[in-house]
């Protein structure tokens, strides 16, 4: 294919991009096949010869829509968002035509200066303290990750890295094996599955932290455990706190674990993925009161500030803990500006050496959308939310599992986990609507997340209105 | 911006990614500018309100452009190609819109069995032995990574949570973190900094092998590092071999370590990062032989096979080993065909939880080119390397510093590493072409990468005018 093709079908593929989106209500939101479906459909070895794109396009109508589950429709309301808008899709086309590979500042200045910036202005919108602003006397800024859960494992690395160190600066004898084998890390019993998967890939150990009837860890219960192990012989090194858990968007209280994690020298990580995105709203911004303690803090823009996945924000309070984890220099990554002090290589600040220019994205949303436009989106699913937590509370056969803070609402009928199951299977039988469940307090739970940029209340209504015609149906059967 | 300005503005950009390929030869290959030169272009903080779509493709020639380093130039010889092509182009334009986050199989079943079926077909296409083909009756399947340094810290994380459990199985008293202690990872002293680095991660001790004169390790180096850690009460767990490492190319004979590594239970990934996409070619398949010792194998399709960045291809002998080494289950990731055995939930594959749609890229450049014209890609640019080698072999001043296989050229000017270092700069600062340098046995060299797609013998012979007159200047100075 040429440049001149190229442009013709690329124009195509732009017309089937906002046909694909324009109609996606057609579809239904959740496949209908068996496990394996897509072998079958197609060759079992890669062509000899070229096909023409005329036949790859009617593959995808044949082979792939089938088999998608359309996380942008309207219908969508399982897991959190993922984030998509037309700005970030076309700032992406120019990432992937530009091509470069931002490992360094010379392997393409402004992919590294442009991300450097724009994690400034993100931190401003956030009202970040200003040590974790770059372009200040601070010690720290920014960096894109692909997700949380990579930037969860940086931090835990950064931290234990830290906590090495000091503990041979007073005891230069003991082996790096016997300290890994005393240092502790600790999150939520409700914290994502990825933060007791990091202290895993660190080979430490991790501690659930209990948590209050609201689903948060509060400052009383860390320090307990802390107390306990450090009594035991352990280290306690890192907390990982979560400002919106996947279960129910739980905020842990960070005003009062930052302080705590502060004076027993804990590296306090904040995790934020979903709900980070809101506290570019003067009235959400409360919730982030603490960050101020914590070490690094991190969210996805891709998931809930419409910039397409992958786009996970960090920030460090000092850049030199998360570089000096591990820096490494071969001859052919050195450049000529590297030892000036003034360039970002940001190979050291996470576990991939190579990156794409992710921080167009960023760049085409906010100057698109403006910081108005972005908050608009975040307060009209947050209101979306409170509209079908109303209908919900005005059911009587309904109860509300966890306060409505946000875009999510968890709910379930009252009686029993095999009752809410069964509504469960039959929503997602019926394929009109998708949700997935959570657990709170050993109760089965529906997770009801407002996901697409397009939800409207229309749709809300019509979920709702499915469901209790589900719930009637499932309530006439004999047992129950 | 709507669907309707989407279609406008998303056909513009189609027009203006073309231009810029087409005529990307006009621009400087490398920028001329400070750090720090962006910040001052544009403003401290996002804009309140929404700008205007021209106002930000006019700051693209503005801010960006003069600081992209142009990987896709002709001109561009520098670290390893970043593979593009405009059918991978059109892919992921797809997979931005489709937007789903892959992690399981019910997320978009369509991601997950494609991605499985894609790398069957790239599997088939290498030759690779049955057992790492998904669609058959072996335990071993594919993934696609992010890089390789992902796919290097998977491998040697199951190899060390198996190491784990053989040792316990027994010494059941023995603990973790004593076990941890004593195990040892090998890799050649010229791998890529990411195999040292994943060892930091997984805080396990990693040993560089000495390699012969052609930069390539050999059985017996590696049986004589084994032996004395063995008998030291060491246990060696897993070996990284290289084949094309990143300073010379050069070829770890795998054929005589996977067997060693196979006797002494030790776990032998393969990084064949860039060589990988030549061994579809008959003719270069032979280096590969002895992969079926391997435990694990990965290379970069986003380097040499014409898929954007990030396609990291990775397989292993058995899934049970990958999966094994980190599996959660919250209740909101379960779903309804999770335990029939017949999906795959690539989440447990790969450290991030969140995945794009990456098998669309495969897809669509497997059928858009054909095996043959892979081939062909691969064939031409080895070609141009070894046209290059001859220019730099018949010129008496010049001496070529490690075997030319692929499409790399290692190179130096007789004489002294200040020579070498005073040509690459006088390179360096004349912008018409772009190289970095590499270490070989202690001495600067430079490295002539084949790089863009659209590279052709007049680049090629241009870059060697352009060198010797630069070396000509550089000769006649006093000091030289």
């Amino acid at each position: 294919m040429d440049a001149a093709e190229f442009r013709r079908r690329g124009k195509e593929m732009v017309d089937y991009v906002a046909d694909y989106l324009e109609n996606i209500e057609q579809r239904p939101v959740y496949p209908d096949l068996e496990p394996g479906y897509l072998r079958s459909l197609i060759p079992n070895e890669a062509p000899a010869e070229p096909e023409t794109y005329e036949e790859i396009m009617k593959d995808v109508e044949r082979v792939i829509m089938p088999g998608i589950t359309h996380w942008h429709s309207p219908y969508f309301y399982a897991y959190f968002p993922a984030a998509s808008s037309y700005p970030a899709m076309l700032a992406d086309m120019l990432c992937t035509a530009i091509g470069c590979i931002g490992f360094s500042w010379a392997a393409s200045p402004a992919c590294t200066e442009l991300e450097t910036v724009m994690m400034d202005w993100l931190g401003k919108m956030l009202q970040l303290p200003e040590h974790f602003i770059a372009g200040t006397h601070g010690h720290g800024g920014g960096v894109i990750q692909g997700t949380a859960s990579e930037a969860t494992l940086m931090s835990l690395l950064a931290a234990r890295c830290k906590a090495v160190r000091r503990v041979q600066a007073s005891n230069s004898e003991l082996p790096e094996a016997e300290i890994f084998s005393k240092l502790v890390a600790y999150t939520s019993e409700q914290a994502h599955s990825s933060v007791e998967r990091a202290a895993l890939i660190g080979g430490v150990m991790m501690r659930k932290v209990p948590t209050d009837n609201s689903y948060a860890v509060g400052g009383d219960m860390l320090k307990k455990m802390v107390e306990e192990d450090k009594a035991a012989g352990l280290i306690p090194f890192y907390f990982c706190a979560t400002l919106g858990t996947t279960p129910s968007c739980a905020f842990d209280h960070i005003a009062e674990l930052g302080p705590l994690c502060n004076k027993e020298n804990m590296w306090m990580h904040i995790d934020a993925a979903y709900a980070g995105s809101a506290f570019i709203c003067p009235e959400f911004r409360p919730l982030l009161n603490g960050v101020e303690y914590a070490d690094s803090f991190n969210f996805n823009p891709h998931k809930w500030l419409l910039v397409n996945f992958d786009c996970s924000a960090m920030w460090v309070k000092k850049r030199a803990d998360i570089i000096g984890a591990f820096k490494f220099e071969p001859l052919y990554l050195k450049h000529e500006n590297q030892e000036s002090g003034l360039v970002t290589d940001y190979r050291h600040w996470q576990i991939p050496l190579g990156r794409r220019f992710r921080s167009l994205k960023l760049w085409f949303v906010f100057r698109m959308y403006g910081l108005s436009g972005l908050q608009a989106h975040i307060r009209k699913q947050v209101g979306l939310a409170k509209e079908f937590e109303s209908l919900v509370r005005a059911d009587k056969r309904f109860e509300i599992c966890a306060e409505v803070i946000m875009g999510l609402v968890c709910f379930r009928l009252k009686g029993s986990n095999e009752l809410n199951q069964d509504l469960l299977k039959r929503i997602t039988n019926g394929r009109e609507i998708h949700l997935v469940p959570c657990q709170l307090s050993s109760r089965f739970v529906l997770r009801f997340a407002i996901c697409a940029r397009t939800t409207e209340s229309r749709h809300i209504q019509q979920a709702w209105h499915h469901i209790t015609q589900l719930t009637f149906e499932l309530l006439q059967e004999p047992n129950h």
